[in-house]
Formats: C-alpha cells, sequence, structure tokens
C-alpha cells in the first residue's frame, strides 16, 4: 500500500475560526483521515515544523505527496522545495490541490505562471469526467456537484496537461481545467481544483474518491532513474575521413 | 515578416580554432545569414555583450528567440532569464537547439532535469519525420542524415513534449526526440536536437528548412495575455444557505 | 491562398421556413462568402448534386473542406466518403462543424461514437480560450459569446484531442470541449461546435475569424505521403547465427 | 484478476513448420501461458473457431483482448470486429501486437492506414524506454534488446498517440514508436510492435513483462458508458426574445 505525506500550511486553520470549525485537525488532519480508512499509511507534514515536516526521512519514506498551500507560498523554504522536485523526478508522486496552483513547487515543475481567474462567491461548481477511461475518475458518476466552492476561471496557465480528467462549470460562467495530469522525470503530477479552506469540500465522498485514486495512480512504478551523461556506444561507430 | 534574434554562447568559436574556422562569424553569424536569406529581420546576440545582448529594446522587439549554449550556461544571468521566460509566457517564440537543451532558460521552462545521454564520437545521424502534417517538417524527405554529429540518447529527461516532430536513430544504438514542441503561457517552444559546434550541421539545407520552419510556426499570434485574478461573475448567482 | 470546398447537407435549408429565411443561400453559400472575403478561393458542394458535389476534381482541388451536415448523414455514399478519407490521409485539411460529429467521414476518422448530450432550447453559449498561443485562436477575445445556441454536453467521445483549443459553458450546466484539433496521416482535422441551423450564428464575426484561421492552420503543408511497404536497408545488417 | 482473451489468427502455426516448431502451442498458448503464470485468468480463441472464439459470453466475460494476426485480416468478419470495437468503447482494454497493426479492428480504432516501412532480415531491435514513469514499463531497463526481429520503420500511420512509451532502434538505420497507448470510448489500447512468427520473441521475459503490465493498465476501470443523447438542463435556462 502506498505511503502518503499531507502537507498543509496550516495557517487558515488557526487564523479562521470558521476554518478552525470546519477542519478542527486541519485539511491535512481530514485527508490524512480518509486516506488511512482507504488502506493508505498516511502521514501529515505542515509549514511550521522544522523543516516543514519535509525531512529527508519523511520524503525518502513518501510515495505521493498531497500539497495544500495558500496564504504562506513564500514562506516555503527553497532548498525544501527543491528537494521535493528532485524526489518527483525520481518517481516520488504528487498531488497538488486548489491554491497549491501557486506553490512554488507546482510553479517549479510547470514552468509557467499558473496564474488564474478566481472569485469567492459561494458559486455551485459541477466538475464534468471528460476521460471516462481513466483510473482517476473510477467509480465517479458524470459528474461532481458541489454546492457552494470559489470559482476557478480559464485560462489556466499551465503547459497542455498530458491528461485532462475533469472540467467545472461554475455558476458565474466559466469553465476550468480541474483535473489535470503531467509527468516529469520518473514522477506523476496530478492537479485537482476543489478544495476552498472555507467549504466542506473535503468531506464531499466523491472528492475523496478522486484522492484516493489520484493516490493509486500517482504512486511511483519499480524502476531506477535513466542513467544520463557520457555513454559507450552499444553498436560498432564506423571511422569516417574529415 | 518576423524578427528573430538569434542568441549565442560564442565561446567554443573563441577557444576553439576548428570551431572558428568552421563557423568564423559564430554560430549565431551562420544562422542569422540563412535566415535574413529566407526573408527575416534576424539580429544576434551573445553571451559576452552587456545583458548578454538581450536588453529590453531587443526582446520587445524579437518575435522569436533561438538560443545556442554549452561551455557557459551558468554565466548567464538570472536576471536575463527571467526576463526571457516572461517574453515567452507573452508569447515571443522560443527555439533552443542542441546543447541548449541545459541552458538555465529551457530547464525552467521545462521543470526537469534536461538530462540525457551523450557521446562525441563522428556518429551518423538520421532523423526521421514522424509527423508528416506538422508545418515545421515541411518540405523535408523522409528523413534528414547527418554523416557526423554528436549523439544524444535517451532518456531525455523532458515533460512528454505536446508534438513529436522528429526522432532521431544513431550509429551506436540509440534513438532521440530530436524535436519536439512545447507550449508555455502565449509562447511556442521548439526543441531542435542537431548542431555540435565542431561540425557543418548548420550549413546543411535539411537543418536551415527546419529552422526557417520552426521560425514561421513559433511567431507569436495576434492575441494578448489573458486577464488573471478576481474576477467579476459573467452571471448571476443564486444565494445560498449555510 | 488556399482553396477550399464548404460542403453542406442543405436540407434544413429547404424544409424549414425559418433556416431558409436565415440563411438564403444555404449555410454552405454563408460560410463560403465569408471565406471569399478574407482571400480564400471557395467554392461550394451539397448532398444532392451528383458525387455529393465531391467529384475526384473537386477533392484534388481543395486544399481544405469544410463539412456540415445534420438529417442526412446516412444518404453520403460510402465510396465519397472514402474518397474524402484518403484525400486527408494525403494531406487536406478538414473542419468538421457542429452537428457534422455525427458525419460519417468524422466518426471514420476518430474510430469513436462521436455521440454526446444536446438540447435545443436557446441556450447561452460561452467558449472560452484554453490555449492561447494557438492559431486558431488568434484575435480573439478571452471567450466568444452566443446568446443563443444549441447546447452540446460532455461526455464528447472522441479520442483525446491532440490540441484543446475552446472549451463551452452552457446556461444548462454542461460543458464541452468545443474547438478540438486531431491529425490523421498528412491532414489536418478541427472539429468546432458552434453553428446550430436555426441560429445565425456563421454570421458572428468571431465565429468567422476562427473559422478563417483553421483554414489557414489546415491547409496541407509541402509535403510527399511517406514511402510504406518493404524497405531495403539503410545499413549494413550482420550475419547471425540460427 | 483481469480476465484475458488471446486472440490469434494462429495461420503460421499450421502453415509453416518453423513456427508451429517454435510455437508448438500457437502464439496465443504461450501468450496465455505467461499470463496465467502471472495470475490473469488467461483464455485464447482463434480465426477458424466459430464466430473466431469471440462469441458474446467471451467477449462479456473479457476485461482485456489481446490480438496478434498477420495473414487473414481479410477474414474476420466484419461484424465481429464491430462488437469487439463496441467492447472496446464499453471499457474492454484491447492490446494490439506486432502484424495486428493491419487488422481490421486496429485500423477501425485508428480512423488511419496504419501502415508502415517493414524489412526480414534478421535484424537487431533496441526499444528504448522513453516514459519512465509509466506502468507499462515497470520493470524493464533502460532498453529492451532483441537479437533478430522484423524491422518496422516510420512513418507509422497513426494518430499521435496518447502516450509514447517505447521507440525502436533498428540495424538496419530505421526507429519505430513501438509502444503506444490509445483511448476509445472508456475503453483503453495498447500497441506493442516486437513479435514477428519466426522468431522466439515471446519468450522474452521483458516482452513478457510489458504485456503483463500492459493487462494491468488496459482493465477497465469500475465506470459505466457515458449517457447520450437528449438531456434536461441542470440549471434554469432565461428565457430570450427573438
Amino acid at each position: 500500500m502506498a505511503k502518503v505525506t499531507v502537507w498543509n500550511e496550516n495557517r487558515h486553520e488557526k487564523q479562521n475560526p470558521l476554518v478552525g470549525e470546519l477542519y478542527p485537525i486541519g485539511i491535512h488532519g481530514a485527508i490524512a483521515g480518509f486516506l488511512t480508512e482507504a488502506g493508505f499509511v498516511a502521514g501529515t507534514a505542515t509549514l511550521d515544523e522544522p523543516e516543514h515536516g519535509l525531512t529527508d526521512d519523511v520524503l525518502n519514506d513518501t510515495d505521493v505527496l498531497i500539497w495544500w498551500g495558500h496564504l504562506a507560498h513564500g514562506d516555503v523554504a527553497d532548498e525544501v522545495v527543491e528537494k521535493v522536485r528532485q524526489r518527483v523526478l525520481d518517481g516520488m508522486g504528487l498531488i497538488v490541490l486548489h491554491s497549491g496552483h501557486f506553490s512554488k513547487i507546482f510553479k517549479l515543475l510547470m514552468g509557467t505562471s499558473c496564474d488564474l481567474k478566481w472569485r469567492e462567491a459561494d458559486e455551485k461548481e459541477r466538475l464534468w469526467v471528460v476521460a471516462p477511461s481513466h483510473p482517476i475518475a473510477e467509480g465517479i458518476g458524470e459528474y461532481i456537484e458541489l454546492e457552494k466552492e470559489e470559482m476557478y476561471g480559464e485560462h489556466f496557465d499551465i503547459p497542455a496537461p498530458d491528461e485532462l480528467i475533469f472540467t467545472s462549470w461554475f455558476e458565474g460562467g466559466e469553465i476550468f481545467r480541474s483535473g489535470c495530469t503531467f509527468t516529469r522525470g520518473n514522477g506523476k503530477v496530478f492537479y485537482f481544483r476543489p478544495g476552498h479552506e472555507t467549504y466542506p469540500t473535503y468531506y464531499n465522498k466523491d472528492i475523496q474518491r478522486v484522492i484516493v485514486n489520484a493516490v493509486k495512480w500517482a504512486k511511483p512504478v519499480d524502476r531506477k532513474r535513466p542513467v544520463y551523461g557520457n555513454a559507450q556506444p552499444l553498436e560498432k561507430i564506423s571511422a569516417k575521413g574529415n
């Protein structure tokens, strides 16, 4: 079973009573909870722990890292971000949630601004499945409906995703590519849009199912990092004149 | 007609008499030469000029930037690289040649190590067209053959390209995805493998044709950068209870 | 300049006075009209002409074929469809509009059912640009708004498109991948959703611009069909024991 | 565990003593053998059985269908092919091997000619992994080497694959996209090049591993076919004037 580390900034929970009440053990705790129920070994790590909770020991023992951040992207140390990036290239899966689109790690792996439109207006979101054969959509109906969410709208400034799995409809008139996969090195990356801190999104059974599916999909395969650098020929190379 | 700036590190030409003889006006000069003949407005810029020749005026007046570097990637100032990245996101095309795979700008836009296998052994390379409908392959036969080139072999640590146009066969037993397109923001990026400094690759008519085609393909379309940030609703949003 | 043939079933125009009034020279005539203004050589062909107007002479002289059909897909002769398919594989561009999603030619090139959800309810459609660097979106703002259109909803049963350029928001709660590119052989294919026969969609300047852009994008490049079949070796093959 | 049906034309085995000796229980038998060892429920079906062994009962009880054919593609009944296609769209996985590139089912699902270059010359093939994060490449080294195989060379006339996993180097100078994934409806399709009937390719442990991996990857997810057709609105649609 995959070992998952759920990383959370954990600032809204402390600063906003509404969020603290909604997620009493933090967004990380809520997510680790349903992952544990699903049979994974799920730990947590947060911004204010030493090394943000992402020590070498933790990272090396993590198959899939989940990332939620919003207020304090700038407080995440560059060295930690670079270690996470190396682990992704080495094969660790990465699931970036909601406002994590602006995290250092996601922007670094994408190479783009990762910017988007947004609006907080208690808005209905409907996530349509556009890739019905994909394991991340397993067990989900034709769409997931969330009564109230923050809106994220296009253009979403990411590279064209390898696979587009969900696209969101918003009440206020926008659409958004809300479930996108990417590969980077030996690692798989999944971006999943929902999860504004003031809504009970991570208690929604369909949202939980998607995250569970994504962990299964993103866990590393058994294969070493390729050999790079100067290489001996595998075949004889003919001598040539000048 | 597109305005092209050909950027070159221009160090091998000065340090290695063989290269200096092969490219007496520099790799940048050779490339700017055939682009001018093809009807483009082609300027050059090199590492040792102030701001590496890539001032705001130059960048703002450039539709497509071509990049050749090898020995001195680390000497390129981060501020200049970031300006180039912003221009790409704003729509400027970028063509990265050969050892430019390890340039700061390419690695930044890809998010991966961009590492690969390599070997200098006077090796035959045959670049097969795998996307015959693509404008970058226009006018090229089934393959381009180069008698002697440096070998680059897989795995090439890049994100899956949007389009794979050429794949190389090497005498020594390797293959390589040697013509790859990507989009980043409003900008188009093309990576093209051939062009080791000790070979007359940029005098090859097929190689020149591919670069000419790529400039046409990569030039910006007429469209502004999307509007990002807080957005007013386009439709009425219903009031909802708690 | 590209030579375009606009193919239309041309049945609604004859059977429904409302459509006949809206498109007095037919949908094909309206489309050929704005393409001619844009500088293309634009002819038309319709179902009830001999060979549906798609004789060898016409097809061989067509760079890009536009296809609108709805009521009478089954009346299109299989031999004509196969000839069109061969021409696409040989390099002719194909733009399939609206209800053409169910045409024989589109289903044959896709390999899937090409099915979708639909509803006729005078519904607002907003087509968001999700690929801002693509030439088909040149000159278009962040979205195209159509006051009234037929709804097409996901799941749209097509292969994952090579490039997703537009995604539609519909008033009734659905989304749709409404601008999709594909390549087949040497040919480029663009599917573009809008254009129900009872609405003045093809008089909309943005819709016209997209179709004009798509013709430019889809026109064949100068390259022959690859050589297939038994091939002589390009390199010496070593003798091997049993 | 996935239920696999291995379909084989089974003609070479009967007509060519060399092939009969190499594959005494048929290519289908050899493949079903290692799949059974890997823990799958693996049955076989061949051309000369009634309905080619692909009755409704068999197809409805198959999670993943493997297809090997060469001499007698034209003898496969169109009705059977259409039933297989429907099952793929409904979610059944399909793995097409070697000369199956020209099978009716593969050509129908691709929409292209599926043509290629070929040569029988006891040629070395080296399949390089270009997608190291993909589960189909799990447990495989940097490449698979086959001492003697038939050559298949580009251009391979298929749609751009969703994922390119292997690319082959051939001794005679060609390259080939030899491991390609596609999705069609709810189904996943994998094309895998090696397996000429006169070579012991299907006894190679790496080749077996790839096919085992591909079965796991291609098995259907738990999800129904989407609902297509006329749809009720999910949101209120405003009345509009003419």
